[in-house]
């Protein structure tokens, strides 16, 4: 009886106009029509909501709440030496003046986490903790900070950028391991008020982009049409990024390599004009900063291709309001109106994923649906709330790749094409 | 103590000039002399030994062990596509005489690999394994074959390329785990005595490239020279790779993304004219396909920059001999000649390296370092035995961010530049 199934699937690959579902297919003039509607509609939201200040451009100003919650900005590097050199001034006054010294550190635990509804993103709220020098429990972490603080006025000074692996090995017997020196320097972010793109220290590059898009990078212009299979990896300091210019109707956010090499080997934005970018899983600070200046710059629409797993909406949110971890950034970090194209939990039924490509939710991943069907962020949208309850409620997830069941082509021949023309985003 | 030490560092940071061994670089002028001295060799090393016949381009057919041994080639679509044809066809016939079927695989088990000194590189010895289907221990694995054999004919009938992970969800429930579909992938590679990039199927890619290279991927030219900091993303698929252009000198193979960044955004390839590659870890298929291809094509020296430790060596030996896995596709995976140019453990002291720098290895490294004594591809070479003695002597380990110690740029400024200038490579 499996033979027989497998027989079935076999069959169905070889003929092509027998994938299920191609036959509701319209030609493509009728879906780029539909896409150019799209794309007019958030190119029009976007340049109503800077015009107006209402809508995404809503800022903390906006609700009144600067002065119970902070937001860094990006600094000139020169601005970020002198606001260095004025902390260090107090501390010098501090301890001249028979006081000692303290860092004020804002605090970025959970607690000091909110979400902003009028924002769709989390932000970090007001309170501070005291870092003293003289005290056993942080002298430590007091010590890192002055270096760290250090380091990054050379950094300034020089106008280089390093990883922060770099920075750890500046002085490893003082950082003893890495996670010491990365949390101290999303303090400093937060203490100087700027972003960590501003102290130029950067993440390994992880993303790649291909499609409809021309941008430079250091200088140099790159046109993404021209960048094959491989496609351009996105630059891991966004400061040098610049010059965007598309004809794409839509940007698509994927979460995995697999289907990036596939839409880009069947070269997907010649059919429908897009920009194609991943981050190969977990989003990337510098994937995260790219894809949020091509939103606002080229006022495109984000459609995001993702598992239909708790992941998978995890990796969603982080594009679309932030990670706790970096809430301080959120207002840089974060690319406002993401649409969630798919795989959602119910494709899985209505584009008939056969059983064996669908995988049990383990306890865990249960637990990660629960939890998330509680974060403000997926309450706000019924819509998402609605397909995560049906995730938790099937117990069944599965990847993009299960698509491939249909024939490896599937994904990029009938399945995208016939999400967009049926506006089939959430 | 520490607190002084400190200063002092800092000191240096600022004063470039008394950079740590600053004084003993010559003009670059004489840098690049020696860079092309070497450069000339390396390629008339290679014209002279394709030529002759003699020297790295030697093959199994030359020592007489071809019967004994096993290698794959690149196969056209169709040759793959009739090989399976021609497999099926016995498998039939041996069932309509009523024996039933088995598959005879080439065991890939280290029993049966070998590492042949004048070639360089591991291969695979000739002893296989016969998997009946009429068989309770082997039934499921010749039938995971069998459907693999099938999806492999799909896609040289299709002619598009699909990742292992696409490959592994067309039937979840037979393959249970992507690790099965992976490994019975690679048999039948050995079956048909192919490359698995004759098979279309590619892993994720994950490798950039930077500097004086020019080439094609799937028909864009791609001046490496024009691609920022971020670099270009080295293709899935070496096959539609080609048009390689350099007016390099030499190719410098770095293991870690930090490095890689820090080279890239000072342009270090424009200083010494070279191409600069990283598969940010454990090297990929796709960046040694690449890798060799350049080497191969370019005629170029490779200098590899590793960090000081088992796993540093580890991974130029993966670039330089083979990896185990993949034993049987050793001849086009493998780059002959790779030069050890850094971090060597006698560098630490050379340069000063600080103690707060350098790790101590864990008992899991020493062990990992001796083991590495007793390869084969470390004997060959009594330079490396040297070094990695030294490393297990004095139990002390180093990465290459090491450097930043001495200031961020030390790296591309003073190291690798007095690196090249004392020809100090192995």
């Amino acid at each position: 009886m499996a033979e027989r199934k497998k027989r079935r699937r076999a069959d169905a690959d070889a003929d092509e106009d027998e994938l299920p579902f191609k036959n509701h297919l319209k030609p493509d003039s009728f879906i780029l029509q539909i896409l150019r509607s799209l794309s007019a509609a958030s190119s029009a939201a976007a340049s109503s909501s800077s015009s107006a200040g209402g809508g995404k451009t809503l800022t903390l100003a906006d609700l009144a709440l600067s002065s119970t919650c902070r937001e860094v900005a990006d600094l000139s590097l020169s601005s970020v030496q002198s606001s260095i050199e004025a902390l260090i001034l107090r501390v010098a006054r501090s301890i001249l003046g028979g006081d000692g010294f303290a860092f004020d550190v804002p605090s970025r635990s959970a607690a000091n986490q909110l979400y902003v509804p009028e924002l769709d993103r989390i932000v970090l709220k007001d309170k501070n903790t005291l870092r003293p020098f003289a005290n056993v429990s942080s002298v430590r972490k007091s010590t890192i900070t002055a270096r760290i603080l250090q380091l990054i006025h050379q950094l300034c000074a020089k106008s280089i950028h390093v990883t922060k692996r770099d920075l750890f090995y500046t002085d490893v017997k003082l950082f003893q391991d890495q996670s010491q020196s990365d949390s101290v320097l999303d303090d400093v972010s937060c203490m100087l008020g700027c972003t960590r793109s501003s102290l130029n220290v950067i993440a390994a590059e992880k993303g790649v982009v291909v499609g409809r898009l021309i941008f430079s990078d250091n200088g140099d212009m790159i046109d993404c049409t021209k960048m094959g299979m491989g496609g351009k990896a996105i630059p891991p300091n966004i400061d040098r990024v610049g010059d965007m210019q598309s004809d794409a109707l839509f940007i698509l956010l994927v979460e995995k390599d697999a289907a990036y090499i596939r839409l880009a080997e069947d070269r997907f934005y010649n059919r429908f004009p897009c920009i194609i970018v991943t981050a190969k899983g977990q989003p990337d600070v510098a994937t995260r900063l790219f894809l949020r200046k091509m939103k606002m710059e080229l006022k495109l629409p984000v459609l995001a291709l993702v598992d239909s797993d708790p992941y998978g909406l995890k990796i969603l949110s982080v594009y679309g309001c932030g990670s706790k971890n970096m809430s301080y950034d959120s207002a840089n970090l974060t690319t406002p109106d993401i649409k969630w194209l798919g795989i959602r939990p119910s494709d899985l039924d209505k584009y008939k994923i056969p059983e064996q490509c669908r995988l049990p939710m383990t306890e865990q991943d249960i637990k990660t649906g629960k939890d998330m069907l509680e974060e403000d962020f997926v309450k706000k949208n019924p819509g998402w709330v609605e397909e995560l309850s049906l995730m938790v409620k099937t117990k069944q997830k599965a990847e993009i790749q299960a698509l491939s069941t249909f024939g490896f082509q599937y994904l990029s021949e009938v399945y995208l094409p016939l999400k967009l023309q049926q506006q089939d985003w959430l």
